[in-house]
């Protein structure tokens, strides 16, 4: 293995280590926001984590990073189950790195393990973003066959077809760095088709509104699990460039410059709204707003660019989550959808404005043209009728998958709901 | 230094820092499933990271890690005492490296430095799992003074004897790799030599039963320390390779495929036998069994062995819980015996069953032959042998010295127990 | 970039990670011995990351890491507001690296978005350090307009002269390894600044005492945030040699074993004092202090030296904490006084009694002579006249800043404080 490619290896799974710890702090996060109560969300996060490791390395890896047949899915035998299962000569195992990572595609060198750890953490922390949807409300059984599902198909598609360098719609230039739409908006869109699913067992059950867990911060949970998802999304952003280079310590600087400025933009509004402290919450989701919307352009952007965006992160995340909370059929305690569907969504729109090609030819994305606020005329247009066609078609299937698998579980187990009595029996 | 050992040393040193964090997570571990109450259990751990700094350093380092005498303990005098003292030419601390790193041996290049806080963050938190006994019982002296015998002495001669290049066991072909029998099982005879003496001074005090803590969970740090603890093993294990390569990566997917295989299995398991959600406790157990199994032979094997050795971990872990649970004269409030003793010890078994010669060449064990279940054949079986012979030595010698030096510092103390009134006065 | 810069950015940034994480942590300390009824700091401590991020991207890295005027400020324009703005091939940013990391400078090759995290890292903890005095006391609105100054312009000063290559205090070669005297000596006199404007309002308000928050221990948080702290010195001491060479690797081993030696000191004469178990508090204060002490010069010493320091820092700490105790003007109550401003001034005093001239050549500080217990004669008196003048100049200009400035803030809110009454209002 030639330097380069041990510096970028060292790099990746670093990040990867960060990611890792993600799925559980979001856990901490919905502890933080709604109280000791709720700490079975620990349990999900840990089930998370391990169900991602398992089944990404069974055959789930391979759905997405193998390989595709027809641009549509990864050869889930490529490499075997189990990453080359007893091999000691598979893919990148000890010789050698995965194929997507040598010089005629990514060539950045990473091997299997690294690649692969760094892949299953971040399907891992999508699936505890739609879990927050299923809190106390899901069937341990439900979930857990839905979690099957999602780490060999729903999570997989969209990578097979944006991160998978054989993907028809990253054939087609479709573009999204640390995944503001394959996370945070397949995210969004899963929990929704499980949020209907949830919505119409309790109408049968006679209610008129969806139960939703009320706030009861726990400043110190609260304080934890945002500092680890910020220093986890170092990894998250930075590590996306799968190199270590210029560009990976200038994606640094794109990601904490949004953090920062879209946390002072909600204090800012907030505080001329409200008029004193807007307090721990609203500084939480200042901080995520501005790393959601940074995460899909985080490697095309110049620090200023990164600056504005956060600034209006403030503002967006207020409306938004003044609008959604007027919908009374769903539970989402801990804001999926302002947050991380609107956020994502948001951010993959902007790459159409705020891309500057050198940032993006650095990061590995030579093929992305300047966005309109850099001369990019037509082509940046062009680029944004492909962004939101990617979001229109991804965000539409992951939620039908998603509501199919969850009716079928339903169907199978005699709904997925509880009557929310027995508390043990959910995740 | 030359850029390969740069990054080696990168590696070992960042992996260094991660288990160093372990020590204070076995104490956040006690506080989570016993509860607050045990806060005491924070300072204990604090003072072993301290101690084990400081003694490691005065000499502990020297006596597992210099050249040996006759392959028995290292030279206590090989690099002065705190590394090289106030020498700026001492081995490995300005130029060069340590001697056990340089070419003739494993040729890796780690400087004192690094190597030294590796090894010392082991050391710590072999004695954090062994003073799990230790628990709320042990006057602070009584532990203060075993711990200085532990880091000079207890600690430091299985290290010498299987991790140290001129060890007579190390030159006998055994092979540990990241300590199931130098930590884990060690750790358990340790704790069963003090358990024994706290037992004969209860049963003076009519004693019919050890009082032992009962659970009180406490689901926020019982989850940060499984979390802190399952990074930290990304150090234990990846780290213990000694160096940054393919390999390195390997390491990283059979650690983290064997805690995932063992929750999983736990969880299916106990779910069969009590038909609810296991909960906390049996997830954070299912993990710690997993990575503890792994641990001897995590750089041996590959990614589907870690699979099946991960699966058979969970009945393992639950028979054991239950079969050591009957008996009454000690108190092991965090599966001490169950945990890492009998799951050490199972590993280095498993050595001689699942090892690939591919894998343990490339993590620098070129010595060890494939396991049986890879056509090992004789090879194998006396392997099998070595790996048993040195359980049964590093066991005997480690509860022996352990008890021995227990019984002494209670001769001189009256006693190593107080009548557990006195809280401020134990640790 | 060639190798090497490549290693010593990826060094850094995780240096500068770690260091990230320890303004939060020093919130987790406050509410760790003041109990959850002081969960603001936690807010306090996120809005002072956030703003650091922001300021210091604004000007403040200029201010302090640009190309000086005259020795005494960075040029505030030299790389354009948000480290070169919309600029794609501004310093750093994409090709090549910061000025002073030049090989006609420092020659390690830190990039722009390396350096800068680290340094603000760096100058968001020291102001986190200043804040523990305003500990529910500042009004938001005033604190706020402080953090403004505070990051362009009170920081940056002492940061221009003795670490920026062109700062006069640097060229007559004062020195100040990772921020003894322009992190720890420059919190106490900035905290000194706020809290004697402070102790003026109280006066005015008739109290005859300044009211203190007395401790109230929560062990779990008070164990986490020194975990963190520690872990984050690993970042901000051996991150400081600015390079991954050896001289790194020896920095961990004069942080580490300063710190454990100060814990068992304190610990020891404090037994002796109170002859009971010291616990916790004291457990972090010891610790705290080791490496208060052994920051200013962790990269020009030994190891066994180091432990010396270290030794010597648990009686002065216990000496500090009687003296400064019978000064009721001010509340102090984690310690900012006898921690950091007495550690951060002795700490400095003793590069000219420590320093051996081989380590502090190696981490990049070949100007420094060898100190009076090593034969460094009058070059080292004159060293330490040197440090003494730079401490005095430092701690008296930053004083008067920062009493001005919180002053004039006084005057146009009328006054910083509140009556104390509306908690909601203040940080």
């Amino acid at each position: 293995m030639p330097d380069l490619s041990l510096i970028n290896n060292l790099w990746v799974i670093l990040a990867a280590i960060l990611v890792f710890t993600m799925t559980v702090s979001v856990g901490l996060l919905e502890v933080g926001e709604l109280g000791e109560r709720f700490s079975n969300s620990f349990f999900k996060t840990i089930l998370i984590t391990c169900s991602a490791l398992f089944l990404m390395a069974f055959v789930g890896f391979n759905t997405a990073f193998a390989p595709t047949i027809d641009g549509i899915i990864g050869n889930p035998l490529y490499n075997g189950i189990f990453l080359g299962g007893f091999s000691t000569n598979s893919s990148g195992i000890l010789s050698g790195v995965w194929w997507s990572m040598t010089p005629q595609y990514f060539g950045t060198g990473l091997t299997t393990g690294t690649y692969f750890l760094f892949e299953a953490a971040f399907a891992s922390v999508t699936l505890a973003l739609v879990a927050v949807v299923a809190l106390r409300k899901l069937k341990l059984e439900a979930f857990a066959a839905f979690t099957i599902v999602y780490f060999m198909l729903i999570w997989n598609l969209p990578a097979a077809w944006i991160w998978n360098p054989t993907g028809w719609l990253y054939l087609m230039v479709v573009r999204d760095f640390a995944g503001g739409l394959i996370v945070h908006g397949a995210a969004g869109a899963a929990g929704l088709g499980i949020v209907y699913k949830i919505w119409q067992e309790e109408k049968r059950r006679g209610l008129k509104e969806s139960p939703t867990a009320s706030f009861s911060i726990n400043p110190g949970w609260l304080t934890l699990s945002i500092l680890l998802l910020w220093v986890g999304w170092f990894g998250f952003n930075p590590g996306s460039v799968l190199a270590f280079n210029n560009e990976a310590t200038v994606v640094v600087l794109t990601t904490f410059l949004a953090a920062a400025s879209a946390f002072l933009s909600v204090m800012f509004f907030e505080y001329l709204i409200a008029k004193k402290n807007p307090g721990l919450l609203y500084a939480v989701n200042g901080i995520l707003m501005g790393l959601i919307i940074i995460t899909p352009l985080a490697g095309f952007v110049s620090p200023a660019s990164a600056v504005i965006l956060g600034l209006v992160g403030g503002p967006l995340y207020l409306a938004g989550e003044r609008w959604l909370g007027r919908y009374k059929w769903f539970s989402d305690p801990v804001g999926l959808f302002p947050g991380h569907l609107l956020g994502g969504v948001f951010g993959i729109a902007m790459i159409a404005f705020f891309t500057q090609h050198a940032f993006a030819a650095a990061s590995g994305n030579s093929n992305l043209p300047d966005g309109l606020l850099f001369g990019g005329g037509m082509a940046a247009v062009q680029q944004l009728g492909l962004e939101m066609f990617a979001v229109v078609v991804v965000l539409a299937v992951v939620f039908l998958i998603s509501y199919v698998s969850i009716w079928l579980i339903g169907l199978l187990m005699h709904g997925i709901t509880t009557d929310y009595k027995k508390e043990e029996t959910t995740v």
